[in-house]
């Protein structure tokens, strides 16, 4: 069992009390963190090959990006700036369609590379070939949340509904638990009646949950009420799919006050988007509401085509601004709401705040350790709100996944950045 | 006079015709960009260790920050998620009463790193011991618009106008052109109409522009409607404050279309914080009104304690995202017109856009590169969206002010970072 000693460090815990560290001893043991000390406790049985001095770097819980559709990568910057259906019809929806699952394999490790540099431990994605963002994530050493996607108007649609529900039994807790599978429906007005009642009874048969965009824009909340005469949420909350642990919703923009008092009393967790929200004009979930009433809420950074990164710390930091925008309240969101719900909440929001989301002895080690040696950050008033508003990606020093290492002052561990960066260009040659 | 050679680099222009360049050539000599070639023209006179080879890199105008407060660094994370009032009167302004010009001077070095490490190539400054600030820019070889705060209700407030026209007179254009001074009433609501025409008369004896703060909330327009029957922006054109060139005017979130029509008319800089806009709940500036009616619209960090960093890259996504979501309209504000504002727009806010905001030849070589071989700027379907949407400060790998380097491959050239951090320190420890 391989020990790990992070010495030295500020740790921000995330734990009940909200407790920021100093001068503390950080001891993982395998997948797990062992113990918090203050710092020259625990020194005895590490290696010294496996002892990081972290004075100047303030640990935190990694990074869970609630939604993403990682192989995405392939697109960052293929079009932008374009109303929804244009883009997704002329430009996205085309270069998809050529998409093997090499390709989603290839564009899968392009975002984790992306994701292991800014801190993020892990991902919850849904995808086309869910097989390939699962291996990629198991070879990467990465922590995910796979689900793929389920279109009811594909041809192979039921075909594809029968190899998720497989994939979802066979691939739970794969990779030394690194792989957690949910069932993917797209969404309320992409999956009718009957098809989301088959992926219900497939998420109970398999003991997985789902993993769904739900409420995302205003018209696809009036076009529901017009064809159902219900909200998604009261729909879904109808067809027996909110009673499913843990559904994992993404967006969550328009909403009645209702539909939160449902979404709270089933315990679905929210995965809230502010830059994919912003940049598609989409609107400002009601975050704040949802926070007083007590609901689940993580964030996520939707999938790079539409974002157009990977960056979590930059979601933290959206939701915290764009909140008190929107709400006329400067006190609205604060720092450690913003970072909590950057970790701790997606964590929950994906049924696994119980693994992962905490620095707390018990958990398992998912770590990142940012480097405050810098001018931005400096000088060190408040690291909470220094790592909310004014740190970037680019200042995480080393992650520990599961308790193994998968960046090390910068140096990726498990990734061959440059065999990443030419199979990409590669494909894309074939494919653009 | 020195000659440095950008080999093999992809450049964002910034120029009239809005050209990318790939595989070219930049040359500088002196302080000025010489020439833009195609790679491999210009290899013959320059020594070998002043040749950058490119590959990689993207090469932009340096940003030009509209609007801030630098030393304000000191008090980053000193005090958040406040509302303003209290903000001010409990935190800011008691730690800011003990501040001497030299703290002054150490924490506005504190922001010129921070700034050139982010490729901010000049800053629009407004605060108190503005020779501090002027002295600090000019020891790090930074370009800088300085103007010292000036508050009607200070005991000394004469005794400081005379003082700030003194110095802008004879501080104009010194340190090889790096310093621009202006005069800084700090706002319509905190200078008196006999004092605001004393800064006109002041700034046109001195020959130099005026730096103020303009309908940065409702409540001040509400409260200047009612003391005076106008707009603050109506009250400062009937003062004649507005027929002084160059007049930059920070934040500009409550404009009537009048308002509007006359910033236009007067060639007013717009300098758009959208940062802390969001950060203060403040409201969105009417952006893409102002835009469509070709106003000079900048953009600015505003001071880091309210911000709270100095990252020009954050802002320009933030007014791209921003206005998507508060227009409801996802075209608004697209990648190159955000990027042009933090750069261009805010050099022509601050009078400086003949000398400044684009690369091409006999412009003033103020140049970052930024370093795209990394996994979030890849694959590289469109340099501009990846700049805007996706890229981060850290990316930046050098950065050249006036013709000379003053970063290079992530080394700075011209400040002792740790001397910096050090004096902060002792200073801090004295002040809190």
């Amino acid at each position: 069992m391989e020990t790990w000693l992070i010495r030295n460090a500020t740790i921000i815990t995330m734990d009940d009390d909200r407790r920021v560290l100093s001068d503390s001893d950080l001891l993982i043991e395998g997948s797990e963190i062992k113990s918090l000390q203050p710092d020259g406790s625990e020194t005895s049985s590490v290696p010294r090959d496996r002892v990081i001095d972290a004075s100047g770097l303030v640990a935190i819980p990694g990074f869970v990006n609630a939604h993403t559709h990682c192989a995405m990568t392939l697109l960052r910057g293929y079009a932008d700036d374009m109303p929804l259906m244009p883009w997704l019809e002329e430009r996205v929806w085309p270069l998809e369609m050529k998409l093997g699952e090499e390709d989603v394999y290839w564009g899968t490790m392009l975002g984790i590379a992306e994701m292991i540099r800014a801190g993020v431990t892990c991902f919850n994605d849904m995808y086309h070939y869910f097989e390939a963002a699962a291996r990629a994530a198991i070879d990467a050493g990465m922590r995910a949340v796979v689900s793929g996607v389920l279109l009811a108007f594909l041809p192979d649609a039921d075909e594809r509904l029968g190899r998720a529900i497989e994939f979802a039994r066979d691939w739970k807790e794969k990779g030394d638990g690194l792989v957690v599978t949910m069932l993917g429906p797209h969404a309320p007005y992409t999956v009718p009646d009957h098809f989301l009642e088959r992926v219900v009874e497939g998420a109970k048969s398999a003991g997985v949950g789902i993993h769904i965009h739900v409420s995302e824009t205003e018209g696809e909340v009036a076009d529901s009420q017009r064809e159902f005469g219900q909200t998604p949420v009261e729909r879904l909350d109808g067809l027996g799919l909110l009673d499913v642990h843990p559904v994992a919703a993404a967006h969550c923009v328009h909403l009645t006050d209702a539909d939160i008092e449902t979404l709270v009393e089933k315990r679905v967790g929210v995965c809230h988007c502010p830059g994919s929200n912003m940049k598609l004009a989409s609107g400002a979930a009601p975050i704040p509401k949802l926070l007083a009433a007590d609901a689940v809420v993580g964030l996520g950074t939707d999938g790079p085509a539409s974002n157009n990164n990977l960056d979590m710390i930059e979601e933290v930091r959206l939701s915290a601004l764009l909140h008190k925008l929107h709400s006329g309240d400067p006190t609205a969101v604060p720092a450690w709401q913003a970072l909590e719900m950057g970790t701790r909440g997606s964590a929950r929001a994906l049924g696994i705040g119980d693994r992962v989301g905490q620095i707390k002895p018990g958990m398992k080690a998912d770590v990142a350790l940012i480097d405050f040696r810098q001018p931005h950050l400096f000088p060190r008033h408040d690291v909470v709100s220094h790592v909310v508003y004014a740190a970037r990606a680019g200042d995480v020093h080393s992650v520990f996944i599961n308790g193994r290492p998968v960046m090390l002052n910068r140096e990726l561990q498990t990734l061959d950045e440059s065999r990443i960066f030419q199979e990409v260009n590669d494909r894309l040659e074939r494919l653009t």
